[in-house]
């Protein structure tokens, strides 16, 4: 599998396509994400009133589940759209925002773990580690200290839960259980900024929308995410700091293309 | 009727009585709304509980109604705001975000078009055109293929809702039913920013705030917006894109003046 | 007290401690919040689910409570986090945004103020003005004209409420009843943008995650506000405006560092 050509590919097929993602999410980022789908080439819809999230959904190429501000409303619809998603075929893409933080928070994810069956889950080595424990009802996998360690353990998540497990951090690491695609881009200012994981999410969510393999479409949004930022960090001069940063990253996301994945993505499978 | 140079006293007066805006909106794109109504020289208030929205109505100079991410509180707290304006006089826009996406979304809107008398609606074709069949319970106004008939479809609906409708789109069409206004600025990327058309809608009740006649506001308003958008498309330099572009379109908004509407707007009535 | 030096080591502690702040807030300038304590050097927690309020305050360093769009049910959450941080001794920063515009907000400034202790009250001075009435139960100190009238006030409602009192403003005072902190820094177009406000709570808050002393904290947050929008409106070039602004207010507090508060704050404490 040539990761970089294929990345080019779903690129431009996201373009063309422009799928209708749904985004159930969070009050604090929901702007960005709806931002950062529009620039890559999406469309957004953010609705999640109970009562028309099935509609929605079903319109939609991709549901994207983002627990960050999660509150009862919310939990409710999130279960209803991502049932609906299932039954319809229409991928779900999972982001785990802060499990591991209260015993509330965790529950809900064990939940919608429980009732959904997600394409993609997109979360930091805390969450995914979290979540695995959840998943496998020990406390697995605590200790990942080198990426070997880390990959494995991705690699098990991803084969017990049946789904793309996309793991960022200093390496991102993509994998369906069995291939596994890890991405050097990204620049540590990007941890700086609220909200990049859950745009990390929201493009992942937008080319599962597009393509039809969620481990490419896991790859090819993170790799955007990280890419577009290594490439929008490169521009600050002087005293440009996290307010231009975060300027650029969408000015980067709007005009990623092949050309530049070609050039400065720095990903393989394995 | 001189549009352009009622557009600048409408400007003029905006600054003077820095007119109190109070939105009932969704909450991707909120912050945008408030903050365009602070950079033309209004005061937006986004107060959206139900026990306070009919006093926060009854110091506010306009009530803006936008059904983005509509839920069954907020749709509570924009009924009960809605009448508290229409008995208090205090002009009522509207925005239909998405209407025609799904049922409850439809049904909404129309227990707002009858429980609310609305000043302005403000949306895109497709929106208005589904509210005009909501309103004559016939298919009506299915294919406006031109502009010709685009402009008869607006008259149509806002002679029959007895209010202006603002459809935003290449050319913007205002009509109160007898007068038209077309309006040519613009740019397409204005369509790549989610909440655009909301801070269109933003800034006509910002200038609802400010003038009596509400066919005037609402050009006004939307002139705004194209003619910042169009502006701030200009600046564009090399690799910046949509990032770039939503920051110089809250200067252009800023900077507005009456010598660039007089110079660079292009609208006519008829 | 060398207020600047403390400014200083205080602005060195909260990079080095990174604190937990938790933040109940508005949905309109959220976003703007989170990234402005990321930006200083915090974490930044924005939960509002009342089942996990309590856990998030468990693990945060500062609790800020933001009135700005209140809603039953993040009241609720409000009342049960605060009580929650005044049993574990967590600092409580209070915004009480808009209290004086109706009654049902005045009415829950009201509850907060019986059922929470604050470390410190934010706000401008109608707002300081309208608690100390309610606190008072008079109508107090209504007219305050001249800065030694609210200086005045200012103690007066610090003392009674035995908190710190911050009043932003053209010069600002913070004050816990004893000692009074006045700062000259700032710029009148941070008043054009929304949410400054909210922004300087959560800087107050970030600097009360790191620091014993809150009127310190309380002095460090607001000058760390007041002089980033000072250096960020002096770049400003040509058709540059409040856009722009915005984007270097985010930078000027990423940049902020001892050498510039040294240099460049005008602040004493008397």
């Amino acid at each position: 599998m040539d990761i970089i050509k294929e990345c080019v590919t779903a690129l431009q097929e996201v373009k063309e396509k422009s799928p209708l993602v749904h985004n159930i999410t969070n009050y604090v980022t929901v702007n960005d994400c709806a931002n950062i789908i529009a620039a890559i080439g999406g469309s957004p819809i953010m609705a999640d009133e109970i009562n028309e999230v099935e509609d929605m959904v079903s319109i939609a190429s991709c549901l994207v589940i983002n627990m960050g501000t999660l509150n009862e409303r919310t939990v409710a619809s999130m279960i209803k759209a991502g049932k609906k998603a299932n039954e319809l075929g229409v991928p779900v893409v999972f982001d785990p925002v802060g499990v591991g933080a209260g015993p509330y928070r965790n529950r809900i994810a064990e939940i919608l773990l429980n009732e959904i069956r997600f394409a993609v889950i997109r979360g930091n080595m805390s969450e995914i580690k979290f979540l695995s424990g959840l998943a496998v009802q020990t406390k697995g996998v605590d200790s990942v200290a080198d990426e070997a360690g880390a990959v494995e353990a991705a690699m098990g998540f991803a084969a017990k839960m049946k789904c793309v497990a996309a793991v960022t951090g200093k390496t991102d690491i993509i994998t369906d259980g069995k291939r596994v695609c890890l991405i050097d881009n990204g620049h540590p200012i990007l941890t700086g900024v609220s909200g990049t994981g859950c745009m990390t999410s929201a493009l992942v969510g937008t080319f599962c929308g597009a393509v039809q393999d969620y481990f490419l479409a896991a790859s090819a949004g993170v790799l955007s995410m990280g890419l577009s930022g290594e490439l929008a960090q490169r521009t600050l001069k002087g005293k440009e700091g996290i307010g231009t940063f975060r300027m650029r990253l969408f000015d980067s996301i709007y005009s990623l293309d092949g050309e530049t994945i070609t050039k400065e993505g720095r990903m393989k499978v394995e």
